[in-house]
């Protein structure tokens, strides 16, 4: 057996525990960016597809308001000492544009309907372009695990 | 007693649970931004010097670049359900000029000293400017604590 130099998982362990995280968890940190404003970021809860995150928030949100102007993303899943990062750019859809099957799998998580709500929310939608997950720095090694839109496996 | 419309704790609560979790936390979601690369985010050491957050990191990742050419900045304690959110700007100090008293805090909290570290580090101050403070939606109402560096109590 050949050294990777790598200690701790292979790619195709956190690839494989990043997807379950995708599917288990709620929030997700929202960083998004304005030429004017500066940064921002924020939790949001989150529907993953098998394929893209989908957020849903005001319209008016600085969330909203900035990926209309720069619509690349950073999201984080919770965890500080299971980190992982994804990169992509955001998409906006209104109420009315969404796709229903996203729009229904997000409130059936959530048992939250936008659409039903007062004011007025965008859905956005994230597919990861690049994906980075560790557990703390014996892991940072080899944390890149999505590039280009492809996992590393 | 009249009502304030404000469902949860008071400010000062706010602020006080805020202080303590500023002092016992060791991570913080740092969000940054680039004229040229958009947003990012990564979570960071930090200490608390009873006034500002200090974090240290490699000269060349790209928080260090980000903050040279945008230095404003959101940083987020951890917890997605006890959110906590700072915004301030960031001030770098090289490893030759940061204050003596910041950098041994830095060391004497997490046993590791970036300035006896190979490769080049800096070190980060942001003196919080507005902080917002809130547990899940019943305490939205209420969630700005600090405003142009001002406690609101």
């Amino acid at each position: 057996m050949h050294s990777t130099g790598i200690t701790g998982r292979q790619v195709t362990e956190r690839k494989r525990e990043t997807l379950e995280r995708l599917v288990a968890e709620r929030d997700i940190w929202v960083s998004t960016s304005h030429p004017d404003h500066g940064p921002h970021q924020v939790p949001l809860w989150f529907l993953w597809d098998g394929r893209a995150v989908w957020m849903c928030t005001s319209a008016g949100s600085a969330t909203a308001r900035n990926v209309r102007a720069e619509p690349r993303v950073r999201l984080a899943l919770p965890h500080t000492l299971d980190v992982v990062l994804i990169q992509g750019e955001a998409e906006g859809f209104a109420e009315q544009d969404v796709p229903a099957e996203a729009a229904e799998a997000f409130t059936a998580k959530f048992g939250w309907d936008p659409r039903t709500e007062e004011g007025s929310f965008v859905y956005l939608r994230v597919v990861p372009a690049v994906v980075r997950a560790w557990r703390g720095e014996p892991e940072l090694n080899g944390r890149l695990i999505m590039r280009d839109g492809a996992w590393l496996d």
